[in-house]
């Protein structure tokens, strides 16, 4: 089972939850092509379509994002170019006087089995905070609370809850089903 | 020549500059995929690519962004998005206290010449207000100050400075040369 993926911290993560499930993984390490979508499923269901027209066996695919309820959904799909230009500080800028500060992770996973795709999701929510906080993890961590701490100050402790985490157990453990039927 | 877009608006603009130049141009009504892309070029060249697999005559397409320097470029390439989660507002709460608000519009237009692609492109430079002002036009127009007023303020009148306004006559212009040669 081939996870393809530019970024080695998601292919580490996968690999750990992969063990505990008994599945072996491997990295291809390629950049692919994304098109644009309005839903992250739609987009890693296009982008899947597109690698399996070149890799003629088994793989997955990651994309995740940041839905932030009062900001209509901003920067959702789009959250890695968001990170790259207006950032953290950005996102709280924008979130100045606000009271409604609900968000959500949301990972989706992609599979192509050889012949269909199928999407396996994982959702954590959260809130905004109020100022940066936490020097762990990457992209907008240090803004996203869970309880009472951001995904930057809970470290490994992330990757037990984390929105990735939930999609990668609901993957495996498909996986491990239908390898026993 | 066909003018592949979904918006009427874009279409007419389009017409009228082409009659300028005694060209005629046809409006092919679709809404074609979109592949991200790191500049409003590259996703430009790479529709007009996809569309060239389908549709075996000269075309056109167009694709437009607001960027904003302060900002690093931001919303640029993805205006279209940024504009429908966050809006005028959010661009102008991320601006608050800011003092550099150089802006600019930036238009593409990819041509397919039956062969290959080329690109022309328009710009026009402004400044990010500090307050929405305006209700002609649409999308980002009533937040960019252009001398004393927004697009959103001008009008008609906006349609002779506009960055598609520059992209079109470029393009124009060239299809009026090499017709005569």
């Amino acid at each position: 089972m081939l996870f393809i993926t530019s970024n080695e911290g998601k292919f580490k993560e996968a690999r750990e939850v992969a063990k505990l499930f008994s599945v072996e993984i491997e990295w291809l390490k390629i950049e692919y092509e994304e098109p644009q979508g309005n839903t992250l499923e739609e987009i890693a269901t296009k982008s899947a379509e597109m690698l399996s027209r070149v890799i003629k066996r088994p793989f997955f695919i990651e994309d995740s994002g940041l839905f932030i309820e009062s900001l209509n959904g901003f920067p959702g799909p789009y959250s890695s170019y968001v990170f790259k230009t207006i950032g953290n500080k950005g996102i709280i800028k924008l979130l100045e006087g606000v009271q409604n500060r609900k968000a959500y992770f949301k990972a989706v996973i992609a599979f192509f089995d050889g012949k269909d795709i199928k999407i396996f999701d994982g959702i954590v929510y959260g809130e905004i905070a109020k100022e940066i906080r936490g020097d762990k993890g990457f992209g907008f961590d240090p803004i996203f609370l869970y309880a009472d701490r951001t995904f930057a100050e809970m470290g490994e402790e992330k990757n037990l809850v984390s929105h990735r985490r939930k999609a990668l157990e609901k993957f495996f453990s498909y996986l491990k089903l239908i390898s026993k039927s």
